[in-house]
């Protein structure tokens, strides 16, 4: 068994979570592989070895979207939300990003015995609301009771079921591609940093992006769809993640304009004086489109007119100059340089 | 805010967790409750409100059912089973209890840091080896670490997708029903109970009974399915909570004999020596249907036929003589008398 990172020791690591290539390694290696039915394909359907956000069975003229996601933030309360207002936020977005309309949610709850009852009710308000603003139902679930000490405060496990017309979007770049994101990036994991490093206080304007993109971005997808290659929301792992995960197994390389990136200066600030890179940071109210050159412009108008008023084409799939480009993500430095972008998560332990 | 016990508190209790009353309470007021959106019933389904083991949504002529729950376990490899192999069998026996034809599966999976890949990987062997042997696609997931001492071990949410191609079955007992119990009773939780006292050793012929029915009972559903009222697998808080359940909100009393129920010598002798009613212990193997009388013998003889050889009868659902048995679980004693069956869980903490 190869599982990356730190094997050796036959020990889960913090990084082994982080949502970077050592999950990747993790989930192919433990779980994809001792999987031989791949019943989806019987059923026209995509499953987890695409490993994207969700996956898919067509029944009649219908596809359903299934995704799953759990949730283990600390704290549960942050600047801009909350762990169920990131949970439903989060499956939701994973369901958009697919270009299926949310239609259903199940939430399974496992709370430390002592845990708040006005808490839960807190987030369980959380939860709800986004799910009713955004029409969706909530039809099922399980909760449960762990003894003190056994499970710090409390895990949202969510489950989205989505539709569509069409066939979900299955990640597949292409040559030519312009890229997409549709919001400002690195504000949930800034926020969840600075929180995790009291230094809430000294940056009150970071919060946290989590929220659901069903109004502002889906609307895009579905009258685009045919022109979308690639959409994903870049939560753990950040841009840099999504953009190697994109192009690792192609011939081409990603080219992107760091000054093109939308980013707030308070965060951009904050990061840059611990020595973060951005690209590296979570967000959870953002996605990432990799669209067709002759539509981009007109998507991102599209976007702004939906609300996404931040949204900006940041690069574009290339074919490289010289081999050892190709499957790498290469960003112009504000000085005409380029550099390489790794797919190093700012690995936070509990950033989702 | 009512919920139940010790709500005064403003604190989660274990018994909150016991799938007991307590459950249904925190269920009903915490999150029922905050939902307007019934989705379900616009696309001819049935959702959270049923309060059942699942839920369904109609796409043309096919019923999609849906179920959720989250295993915690403790010790997560016990006599009889692991972790995986217990998430896999009550997911899928979530659906075989609604009639459905499971046909895909989603993990979501939260380790501790420091948690051994190979016992990770055993775990997920057991999961997968259920999954194939049912025919069952494992489409997608989520993996996350938690820090050291943020989580004890392993904490397992899955996500089951069944089919059905008539309406499932949501529980409903009608007067005159035959209940039917497919295998010996309460052998999943007196397994963990010996367990957690350190009394494996001296009990080594009790194990936990965790097994998919999608084999045994699902095809009896499917060929009786306009027969069957209600059917639950009687998990935490056993046979009593499902009887109860059943029967509370109706004019009826549920009337059982105890010594038609099947129960190995072993597990009563046991529970016996503890003081616990095995009414009130977790199965992990057994379907408890409510049936039309007139096909009750021809099911059992089929459940036999498909290896559920301790299938048995063991009561009915009468008009009650005295209207302060409605709504109640009434048993036959040894001597001719009767009791009230509660629905007091035999309550351990992470029982599943």
């Amino acid at each position: 068994m190869k599982t990356g990172y730190f094997s050796m020791f036959d020990k889960i690591m913090l990084v082994h979570g982080s949502g970077g290539l050592e999950t990747l390694s993790i989930i192919e290696e433990i779980i994809v592989k001792k999987m031989p039915i791949k019943l989806w394909n019987t059923m026209n359907g995509v499953g987890l070895d695409a490993l994207d956000d969700g996956c898919y069975i067509k029944i009649s003229d219908q596809y359903l979207v299934f995704t799953s996601d759990s949730f283990t933030i600390n704290p549960i309360f942050f600047p801009g939300g909350d762990i169920g207002h990131l949970a439903a936020s989060g499956v939701l977005n994973d369901l958009v990003v697919m270009g299926a309309r949310p239609i259903a949610f199940l939430d399974n709850i496992v709370v430390e015995e002592g845990f708040s009852i006005s808490d839960l009710d807190k987030i369980m308000e959380s939860i709800t609301r986004i799910l009713v603003e955004n029409n969706v139902a909530l039809i099922g679930g399980d909760f449960k009771v762990m003894p003190r000490g056994s499970i710090d405060k409390i895990v949202i496990s969510g489950f989205g079921i989505g539709i569509a017309g069409y066939k979900p979007i299955i990640d597949k770049i292409a040559k030519g591609d312009k890229l997409i994101v549709t919001n400002n990036i690195a504000e949930h994991g800034a926020a969840i940093l600075a929180s995790n490093l009291g230094m809430v206080d000294n940056y009150t304007s970071i919060k946290s992006d989590c929220k659901p993109l069903v109004k502002t971005v889906l609307p895009v997808i579905e009258k685009y769809r045919e022109y979308i290659d690639a959409a994903r929301d870049p939560t753990r792992g950040g841009l840099a993640t999504v953009l190697n995960e994109w192009v690792l197994k192609t011939k081409y390389s990603i080219v992107i304009d760091r000054q093109q990136i939308p980013i707030r200066d308070d965060v951009r600030l904050f990061l840059e004086a611990l020595g973060v890179d951005p690209l590296n940071v979570a967000c959870e109210g953002v996605a990432l489109l990799a669209v067709k050159p002759t539509v981009a412009d007109e998507i991102v108008d599209e976007l702004k007119k939906n609300g996404e008023v931040n949204a900006s084409i940041i690069g574009e799939v290339v074919e490289p100059e010289e081999d050892y480009l190709r499957g790498r993500v290469i960003a112009l430095t504000e000085v005409g340089g380029r550099v390489v972008v790794k797919p190093n998560p700012l690995n936070l332990p509990r950033i989702c």
